[in-house]
C-alpha cells in the first residue's frame, strides 16, 4: 500500500516549528508495509488543505494527516473534513465524558474550547487519545474501488504518537500487508561521507543489481548513517539479502560503525558498562554538561554513572579535580595537560573504573591564532592509561557541542571494545 | 511573491531523518517577504522529483529545493534538474579547483566522488559552498510569463544554511520586494494551552477583524508559543498592528511569557545573570546534566555560570554537595529535604549567588505509590532563600529532563524578576 502524510499549520511554513510528526509516522507505517511517497505541509487554509486531501487520495491509499485538532481558533482541520467528506459534527459522547472527568479530577472547571474537542466528523471511526483530549479520526473512503483510509490525528507530537501506537499501526499490522520490507542502519562516525564511500567501493556489489536492496548515505553531526533497505515477498530471503549487505559493508568499514538500527553512541555504551561492571565519570569544559546529559538519557544510567564535574571556571577545575594551578598557568586552560589532569581528578575523586574530559573553545569567539575556536582536547583516563587527543569541530557553538560529546564517547567505546584509535 | 520547498531523499520518507531543512528555509524566504504555502518531501525517485518540480513550478514563484546533491550513488537531483530543465553536466572549474584545493591542504587524495560534485547543470548560477564540496544551483526560468526560480540546495543543514544566507536572503533581499510581513512569537511556559487561551479571552479582540493579523498558539514540551503574525504594504502600520496585540496578550498573561521572538529561556537568564553580575552553579541529579548543558549553549554564559555537579549517586550528592546521609535516608533521594539541602550545597561549594538543583524519577522504572516516576523537586537558593518545589513530568524520560529543566530555568527567572512562583 502507498502511504502519504500532509502536515497541517501556518507554523510549520513560516518556518516556527521543525516538523516531527512526519518522520514518526513515516516510520511506523513503513514497519506495516505501507510505503511513504509524498509528505505534503499545507497552512491553516481550508482551500490547500482540501487540495491536498484531494491530491494525496488520489496517489495514496493510506494518507496521515496531523495537526488543527486543537482547541483553538486557528485549528480547522476538522471543519476542512467535513467538507471534504460531506458530513458534519457531532458530539462524542465518551470523549466529552472523559474529557469532562480529566478536569474534574484536575479541580479545574471545563473550558468551551476543550468541551469542543469531543465534536467529531459523523461517520468517521473515533480512535481514543488516552493522554489528551483531541481524538484521532479514522476515515473509510468508500467512494473509491480501492480500499482508501484517511486518519487524522492532533499535532501535539507525543498524542500523535499515543495514538498511531495504540491504534492506527495495530488496525494496519491485521490488514495482513504482504509485502516486506526491512531497514536496517549502521551508524558510523569518525570518518567522512566521502572517505566512507571510497572505502565501501562498489556500491553495486553490496547492493547487486535486481533493485530490491538500496544503500543511502544519512551524514549528520554525529556521524554518517548507512542505510540498508530491502523489499520482497519472502521474509527469508529479506532477511538473507540484509545480512549479506550488511556483513559486506562490515568488512569493509567495521571499526567506525558503533550501532546498527537506532542506538545512540551512549546507548551502545551504556550497556558495555554495564556488561562489564565498570563505572564511569565525566569531567566537562567546553561540552558543559552535554556528555552527562547524554549519558543520562540511558535508562539504567545510574548503574554506571556515578558523577559529572562540569568545571566552567579554572577554580573548579582545581577545586574538584585537583588540576595543578601551575598546570593551568603554564599549559592553559585548553592543552592536553589540563584535559589529562581532569580526567585523572575526575577518576580520583569519583572512584571510577572511567573517566572523561572535555576542555576547548566552543567560541563564537575566544579563539587565538594558537588556539583557535573550535579546539578541543578530549581526556580519558583508567586504571593503566591515562592520554588526550586533539580535535578541531568548527565555529559553530551546538554544532561543535554534539561534535566533543560524540568524539568523547566514541573514544570509550573504542577503548571498551580495543579498537585502536587515530588521533 | 510565493514561495514551495521540496526535500528529497528516502531517508526522509522512511522516517529516518527529521526534516529540519525546510523549517530553516520557510523562516528565511519569509523574511525577505516569499510566504511559502506548501512544502513537499519525495524519495530519491527521479519521476517523483520531476513531478514535484513540475506542480511547484506551476504553483509557486520561488522554489527551493534541497537533498541529493552529495557525492554518492543515491543522490540524483542533478540528473533530475538536468531532465526539468532539458540540459546536461558541466565542470565548474572555480568549484573544482576549491575541491582540489580543500584536499591537498588535509594531504588526502581526490576521490572521484568528491569531483564530480563540481558538476553542475549548463545554464545555472552556481552559489558558492564555503564549507562543502557541492555547491548551491539558481535556476531562472525563462519559460513563464512571471519571473519564476528553482534553487537547488545540499542537504547537508549547516551547508544549506550557510548558501542561503550568503547567496539566496541577498538575491531576494535585493528585489525589494513590496509586501511586509512580520512575526512576533512570545514563548510561555508553566500553562497548558487551554488554559492560556481561556485567559486570553477573545481572540477577535486581540486579532481584529481585518484578516491582516493571525495569532496562533504552538504547544511543545517546553512550554505553549503564541505567534502573532502581520502582513501589510506599510511598514508603521505593521509594526503598530503587532505592537498592539503584543500589548493585548501581555496585559493578560504577562508572567507566563519569558521571551519574545526566538530567545530560549537559558539565553533569557543569561542576560539577567550578565546584567546583575551574578553568579550560578547546578546540582542536577535526574536532570543528569541537561541544564548546565543547556546554560553552556549560550556563548558568553563562562561569565556567570563558575560549575555544575552530576550527582546520580548517594554518595556523590554526600560527598559533593554535603548532603547528610541522614537527609537521604530519612527522607530519601528523592524529597524536598534533599533538593533543598543539594542547593544549599552547591552554592556554597561553588561559592555562587545562586544554586539550582533537582531530584527525581526520570523513569521508565524506578517509581512506586509513593513516589511516582515523573515526580521532580527543584531545589533554589540563594543568600536570603532556600526551597524546593514538587512537580509531576510524565513518564517519558526525554521529554521528562525537557520539561524539568525547564521548570529549573523558568524558577530562575521568575526569582530574579521577583515574578511570584506557583507550586
Amino acid at each position: 500500500m502507498i502511504g502519504e502524510i500532509i502536515t497541517i499549520g501556518d507554523e510549520l511554513l513560516i518556518g516556527q516549528v521543525i516538523n516531527t510528526n512526519q518522520a514518526f509516522i513515516a516510520e511506523r507505517l513503513n514497519g506495516v508495509g505501507i510505503y511513504v511517497e509524498f509528505m505534503t505541509s499545507v497552512g491553516d487554509n481550508t482551500e490547500h488543505i482540501l487540495d491536498a486531501f484531494t491530491r494525496a487520495m488520489k496517489r495514496a491509499d493510506v494518507v496521515c494527516v496531523t495537526g488543527g485538532l486543537g482547541p483553538t481558533h486557528d485549528d480547522i482541520t476538522k471543519q476542512a473534513l467535513c467538507k471534504f467528506f460531506n458530513t458534519n459534527l457531532v458530539v462524542h459522547q465518551p470523549t466529552l465524558e472523559k474529557i469532562k472527568a480529566l478536569f474534574e479530577r484536575r479541580k479545574l472547571r471545563i473550558t468551551q474550547a476543550s468541551a469542543d474537542q469531543a465534536l467529531v466528523p459523523r461517520g468517521c471511526t473515533v480512535l481514543e487519545n488516552t493522554i489528551g483530549s483531541a481524538p484521532g479520526m479514522l476515515f473509510h473512503d468508500h467512494s473509491s474501488a480501492k480500499e482508501k483510509y484517511l486518519i487524522a490525528l492532533p499535532g501535539v507530537p507525543f498524542e500523535m504518537e499515543k495514538i498511531v501506537t495504540d491504534h492506527v499501526i495495530p488496525f494496519f499490522q491485521k490488514k495482513n500487508l504482504s509485502s516486506i520490507v526491512r531497514h536496517l542502519t549502521l551508524k558510523t562516525t569518525g570518518i567522512s561521507e566521502s572517505i566512507l564511500s571510497e572505502k565501501l567501493g562498489s556500491i553495486r556489489e553490496i547492493i547487486g543489481t535486481d533493485g530490491s536492496v538500496t544503500l543511502a548515505f544519512l551524514p549528520n553531526p554525529f556521524g554518517t548513517k548507512l542505510r540498508i533497505t530491502v523489499r520482497g515477498n519472502s521474509e527469508e530471503i529479506v532477511e538473507q539479502k540484509l545480512a549479506r549487505a550488511e556483513t559486506l559493508i562490515r568488512s569493509k568499514a567495521e571499526k567506525y560503525i558503533y550501532s546498527s538500527n537506532e542506538l545512540e553512541l551512549e546507548d551502545v555504551i551504556g550497556k558495555l558498562f554495564r556488561e562489564r561492571k565498570l563505572t564511569l565519570a565525566t569531567a566537562e569544559s567546553c561540552t558543559g554538561g552535554m556528555i552527562a546529559n547524554r549519558i543520562t538519557n540511558v535508562s539504567g544510567s545510574s548503574e554506571y554513572f556515578l558523577r559529572g564535574y562540569v568545571t566552567y571556571s579554572n577554580i573548579s577545575k582545581t577545586e574538584l579535580l585537583s588540576v595543578h594551578e601551575n598546570t593551568i598557568n603554564q599549559y592553559g586552560a585548553v592543552s592536553r595537560e589540563v584535559a589529562e589532569a581532569m580526567a585523572t581528578g575526575a577518576r580520583a575523586s569519583a572512584k571510577s573504573d572511567i573517566a572523561i574530559s572535555t576542555t576547548g573553545i566552543a567560541g563564537p569567539t575566544g579563539g587565538t591564532p594558537e588556539k583557535p575556536v573550535g579546539l578541543v582536547w578530549i581526556g580519558y583516563s583508567d586504571r593503566e592509561n591515562t592520554f588526550a587527543l586533539k580535535f578541531n569541530f568548527g565555529d559553530n557553538r551546538l554544532r561543535f557541542k554534539e561534535r566533543a560529546s560524540q568524539a568523547a564517547l566514541e573514544l570509550l567505546r573504542r577503548k571498551l571494545l580495543s579498537i585502536p584509535i587515530e588521533e
